[in-house]
């Protein structure tokens, strides 16, 4: 996965300099609103204020989420009238340190100011990846592999890589590497990787601070693989991207602010820099108990960690954080109705970062939509009633809360459904173009090691790779007090005739878990039920 | 799974006399066209004929397949002069045995007439097991039973269920279970079961073989549970039903008798009794071969087994073939835009037969429409490319062919589903209503054995049970030669810092399977990808 986001096009296009877009007070309606505009910049202006004259790179601004009893004891009471404490985090660079401040909005004052000094780095920005990708331009070195490799250097056009870590002796400073691509006319640039060249970019110091040329291979060709204007089909005469008028009375949810409202369900839905979509205070309304029961205080992707399976030189460093390193809400693109989403979609703006702290709209990153494909949710014909048909069936509609996050040659869609049983389904799906390697063979007979991949094409071999995302999903399913349970299948077997004329049966093993290691599950090795639950609440039965 | 269908009220109501409803002069269009209405009758007259004055039940009629290879070879050529022969298989049972009776219908003929005395019975008729279900009504055993519960005999429901085989010396005729419902007022009769009575019914002498009242429970109240005119609900003020115009302008597809084309597919559909839905000779146009590709020759679900895991008297023999014994086919219920199926489909007819042999329509049994739900098939955005912005979506547009079989409580969704990707997806999809066990608990403290389900509401158990559904699928992927494939993971690990700063990774290890046995997969224990192919075919890498 080639790295990197050139948002910076789209934040000057799209930056708004109203300072006010909220309706309380304070700027914001609840206390787990992302920050608004007023208040990102209001942020800005204390972290400059108290380093005066001194470079600060913002990396990170995000809400300081208020402690959970806080929140939960705000929404508990109607016009609660004191609100949580509005705090923001601030992840900077300064004098090559990384800084984890917390900036107290209500007093306007920085309430902690720690230098982190453990593993990793903060996320990068956009801005010192565009820096560095213009470097190997100038740098005398890369311009001779161009041409010796008889490229003209005006059609390659490069993304940056992260480096990862290995357990090697910490390295001293923020690294990236270069990936290049040729684009002689295409604009599949996947599918034309410049293969050999390994530079590697010290983002400090902003210098290219290692060069290696160590192999040469032909560019793939490439042909056919354009996705912009593909010739035309022959059979396909259907138009498939026709209008279908989903809604035509419009949306049944209701948005008010960051708070949705759909059938029994109300959720608050908010967007971060490097999380993407947040879901928080999801419950569902009983009908029987008459009051709302809370489902899941808060949900969100903490990390997408994409390692490619490849130990060349070139490859075995591609071990990509997606979320962490590139930011999946910063990768967000703006959404399109009868595109990413339906007609009847709804749309949420996002507010980012630039570099300097000045935060800037993403417009229409997130949609909402009623989900409606000619499903059924439930339906049954009853026909052992002498002399009476019955039949009755309830469509399957569902809320989706939509993300697309595009990080280099692969875009995320990232869904949160819910759905009327009272279950939220979480889907992320894979699309965009096939991370590329360049190699000699151009038929998979002259193959005989381990090429770490599919030759997918002449000189081409589509990498070996994972995608592992993790969630925080911090459930209250009737409450905070919340269990793991299992429910395992397992079959007795038995030979005694007057026992039962059958010779096995099974049955259901339940068992709470009580550690959090007991709960480590692989899933797929033995058909089990996994529940989470409120032990301490029971049903009459 | 209380097992039975009544559906002589919908054959009085939909039968249809006219005798030709086909455009070609063979009364069919394609070899694989399932029996027509004239069809059905000629081979109730054929065979009819053959035994004067003999009762004949008939249990199954269906195409008794052409060979392959005739099909393949009629489909090569565009006008074939001569067409593949068109036969009936015919399930009957004459004087207690069951007959397999092959009829040539050009020649008005039998070709064979064999008796079947293998393990097993024809499908049952819905005539038969109607009349065997009131059978209890006048017998005294059974009224004394319902009086001494305190139960009024007008309001208890009757439904047939099958008694299994479990190795016991072959029984010498067919039978079945009855099973009992108490509706007073309630649609909802599987709330209510009346637990302890076993009635079995000798089918051939049509007469109460054995019965035994053992146990008397508590009938389950069932309040809350009606489906039909569930209480208004407080908060869900959204009209979920509400109308969504799909396709203004109309399918995108083209139905010609039972051929679809859609989109680069071409298939056939059709109907059969016991199998439901039948795909047939599906494939895919390949715009740079500049032809059609074979996908799939034949397939259709060929067993839906439905094991309940409870060992007492009245439960044990709950495993039902809810195919081979009841007919996916003939339980299929008519569909309804806008309820099973969305406003976009067409629908197709199906004919089956009467327990004499005179076919019935079974009106909209079937329905084929383009799926879409504002989900993404493919799409990227490109910023790597200096002053551009790329962005392409491609809608996730597939075409649906589905079924709803209502078998007892339980209504199988069974769909076929065409992507644009070349893929067919297969899914069913279970709803309806759990089968209930009556017990004396009225909670789950009082349990200390074995109840071989979940306590539900008072005195009700769901009964643990599984279903596995059996597809017959005969692949052509690429022609006949297909072989099965298994990519598997393979995990590398090193301690040679100088092989690589990293301590494993992961390779593929492809393997194609010689025999069937090696075929045999359990899915879930580890990642692998399954390919079926042709292993002849070879693209140029």
């Amino acid at each position: 996965m080639p790295l990197f986001f050139k948002i910076s096009h789209l934040f000057l296009l799209l930056f708004v300099s109203t300072l006010s877009s909220s309706s309380s007070p304070f700027g914001y309606n609840h206390p787990l609103d992302s920050l608004t505009l007023s208040e990102l910049t209001q942020v800005k202006t204390i972290v400059k204020k108290s380093y005066l004259l001194i470079n600060v790179t913002f990396h990170y601004v995000g809400l300081n989420e208020p402690e959970k009893p806080l929140v939960l004891s705000w929404i508990s009471i109607n016009h609660p009238t004191k609100n949580p404490p509005r705090e923001a985090i601030v992840i900077t660079q300064i004098d090559q340190k990384t800084h984890e401040i917390i900036v107290d909005l209500s007093s306007d004052s920085i309430l902690s100011d720690k230098i982190y000094d453990g593993h990793g780095y903060p996320m990068l920005t956009s801005q010192e990846q565009n820096v560095a990708e213009k470097l190997p331009f100038t740098y005398q070195p890369f311009i001779s592999s161009i041409e010796k490799r008889g490229l003209r250097l005006k059609e390659v056009v490069c993304q940056s890589s992260t480096v990862g870590w290995y357990g090697e002796k910490r390295k001293s400073n923020r690294m990236i590497k270069l990936i290049y691509y040729y684009l002689d006319g295409m604009v599949n640039l996947y599918m034309r990787p410049i293969e050999g060249i390994t530079i590697v970019v010290g983002l400090d110091q902003m210098k290219i601070a290692s060069y290696l040329d160590r192999l040469m291979v032909p560019v793939p060709k490439a042909d056919g693989t354009d996705y912009i204007e593909p010739k035309p089909r022959a059979r396909s005469n259907l138009q498939l991207d026709g209008k279908r008028i989903m809604q035509p009375d419009g949306p049944t949810f209701t948005l008010d602010g960051n708070a949705v409202r759909w059938a029994d369900w109300k959720f608050h839905v908010d967007y971060d820099m490097r999380a993407g979509i947040i879901i928080s205070l999801a419950s569902i309304f009983d009908d029987d108990k008459g009051e709302f029961r809370s489902v899941l205080y808060r949900g969100f992707i903490s990390e997408v960690f994409v390692p490619y399976m490849d130990l060349s030189e070139d490859w075995y460093d591609r071990t990509f954080f997606d979320a962490g390193e590139f930011g999946f809400g910063l990768s967000a693109v703006e959404l399109q109705a009868s595109k990413e989403c339906p007609e009847n979609a709804k749309f949420l703006d996002g507010y980012s970062i630039y570099q300097d702290g000045t935060p800037g709209k993403m417009p229409n990153v997130i949609c909402i939509f009623e989900h409606y494909a000619g499903d059924i949710m439930w339906r049954h014909t009853e026909l052992a009633i002498p002399g009476e048909v019955i039949e009755k069936v309830k469509p399957a509609v569902s809320l989706v809360v939509r993300m697309v996050s595009t990080v280099g040659n692969y875009d995320y869609i990232t869904d949160y459904e819910f759905k009327q049983s009272g279950s939220i389904k979480v889907t992320a799906s894979l699309t965009g173009i096939m991370e590329m390697k360049a190699v000699k063979y151009t038929n998979s007979d002259q193959i005989n090691q381990d090429v770490y991949g599919t030759l997918v094409a002449e000189n081409t071999i589509a990498v070996n790779h994972d995608h592992f995302l993790t969630y925080h999903i911090d459930l209250d399913v009737d409450g905070r007090n919340n269990s793991f349970l299992k429910a395992k299948q397992k079959t007795e077997r038995f030979k005694d005739k007057k026992m039962s004329p059958r010779k096995s049966y099974w049955t259901v093993v339940k068992q709470t878990m009580k550690t959090e290691s007991e709960g480590r599950t692989q899933l797929g090795l033995e058909p089990a039920e996994l529940w989470f639950v409120n032990a301490e609440k029971k049903t009459k039965v």
